[in-house]
């Protein structure tokens, strides 16, 4: 507390990320495990040079080039920022802000309703339904704006492309965010639909798939009026959110298809291994298209289960929310992770 | 214009940075003829490994110490942002946005009006007096708090100590901030005032006397209260704001003072032998104190004077606003840019 604060400052209940912390099995903080593209790490040696005196490009005009040719949509289409964190957050000032509230699910990424009390924005959440996953229907009702996370997180629940087209087809006139940082373990894009639907916002990261969570790159795909709307908040904070490195690095790391490849169907294997050893043991899974799964012990509950797994030294995430109280996150590790796991699972 | 958007986004004018293009001499956006310290490469180089799928330190808890240290502060006195462009961002929303209006000087950065746009921050400007200089006695009226750089931008005048103790006395109550981007190439840092004035936040940038404009670090320092503040807003924006090249190559840096001074000494001496050759060809300077000079061509208007430049392949920054209409900006660059620049001067 300090009577320097803004008024703002003092109603700030702010996000608390995962724990970092080296020596466990690190599996709260859904980190890929295999390392960054080679090609990715090659390219930002190579930019750590003399020329880092030098500011970066503002515009990130060679990254927003690479992302509009991989997807297939116009660079005026494209708009990147300093991890998908820092593109949610200016789509919350800039896009989701209006009078009527902003809807989005009672469980998914915690820094939603972050973002609303730092930007003011009024909003309401809708429940789950009793098998923890988003029906387009229950968001058939006034609104200013939606965003929902494909999949959704935690659960990992994927939403058909089906259900998306019927969410942005009853709200011509409402921009809806469909934030895909777990899009690649297996769950279907919407940027296909951006062509038809000028108020569709897509928030991609590449801190998952892509495993560059300690270089801080997200972007989205939209309409170029939206976009054009995240460029001039972007602009009035800060002219350079992408440093030399974070521009090399992540292009060369959307240029290396056959490594994003490998890394995804790596992790969905992985899960699949998982998964199983899991049900065998007893434990209930949330079906998963995400480089996580939410599991519930047949005994213990969430707190508890997490508690046991870190005493036998491997890090899970525990949401103390009603709704996710019961379960733990489990990131997606290294096979040797997931066996890991399996062999800490408390007897059921 | 998209109808889509948030209400605050229609009356932004966004800042726009200094050009980025190559080929030509580059006097235009105060960047370090030197590059970064070699140790500052080699961290870099280092931490660009597997390790890079890991989330970055969310706390930037090393060079938090790393800056503590060479201040001689408490850490819960550091700050550190993307670039000092997103700490200032930060303190706009959290410590300047008040009832009454901010004040800070008519001619300075010119993000700040920027800022008071986009979080909607009352603001008035003090104009400088008729040598381009802030008077710190021209601040004693109502307000919600200040921020002023010093040295300030464009004119590179400097501001002592002695003036910003008297702005510090005059409003106990309001926070005021400092911002020393460019305080490293000869003006006094107000960073010792701090221990008694816990209104004082201090703003650094790691892109000039550091040479890291590309990698984009920045710092506060000031109370801890003012400094929880800071991070509350950061922590409901962006958890990891630095990733994890940018946190050690930044340490990196602090740690090599030896690089450091030879750097800021080179440009001082640059900035001495460039002034002595354009006061000889008759061009009017302000005293700066920065990494750059606010110049007037005895015969020629600021537009003109930066167009006859760039004719001749040297690019210098001019702010069409009308009391630096008359001047262009020129950075310090290496020894060879600036005689390139006094060659290059059109006669008198």
């Amino acid at each position: 507390m300090s009577r320097f604060w803004s008024d703002v400052v003092h109603g700030l209940t702010p996000y608390v990320p995962g724990e970092q912390r080296s020596g466990l099995v690190k599996l709260n903080t859904n980190e890929n495990p295999l390392g960054p593209s080679p090609r990715a790490l090659a390219a930002i040696r190579e930019a750590a040079a003399d020329s880092l005196r030098l500011y970066p490009d503002p515009e990130s005009t060679g990254l927003l080039r690479t992302l509009a040719r991989y997807h297939d949509v116009a660079e005026s289409q494209v708009f990147v920022g300093n991890g998908s964190d820092e593109v949610l957050a200016h789509a919350f000032a800039g896009l989701l802000r209006h009078d009527r509230p902003l809807l989005f699910p009672d469980v998914t990424y915690s820094f939603y309703p972050v973002y609303c009390r730092l930007f003011s924005v009024a909003y309401e959440t809708i429940p789950l339904d009793d098998a923890m996953r988003v029906r387009a229907d229950d968001y058939r009702r006034d609104c200013g704006a939606i965003i929902v996370a494909n999949p959704n997180a935690p659960t990992g629940i994927a939403l058909g492309l089906d259900d998306i087209a019927a969410l942005l087809d009853s709200h011509p006139e409402q921009p809806v965010v469909i934030d895909e940082a777990y899009v690649d373990f297996g769950a279907e894009t919407a940027i296909p639909l951006i062509a038809r639907h000028p108020n569709l916002l897509v928030t991609r990261s590449m801190s998952k798939s892509r495993a560059l969570a300690g270089l801080r790159v997200g972007y989205a795909i939209g309409h170029a009026g939206l976009i054009e709307g995240l460029s001039r908040v972007k602009n009035s904070f800060n002219s350079y959110p992408l440093g030399r490195l974070a521009q090399a690095g992540a292009i060369a790391s959307v240029e290396d298809e056959d490594w994003f490849q490998h890394s995804r169907r790596t992790v969905m294997d992985n899960r699949a291994r998982l998964c199983a050893g899991l049900e065998r043991l007893g434990v209930a899974l949330l079906p998963s298209h995400a480089n996580f799964v939410l599991a519930r012990h047949p005994r213990l509950d969430g707190a508890s289960f997490a508690a046991a797994l870190r005493a036998r030294g491997i890090l899970v995430r525990h949401f103390a929310a009603p709704r996710t109280a019961p379960y733990v996150r489990i990131s997606i590790g290294s096979a040797a992770d997931c066996d890991a796991l399996l062999s800490s699972v408390p007897a059921s």
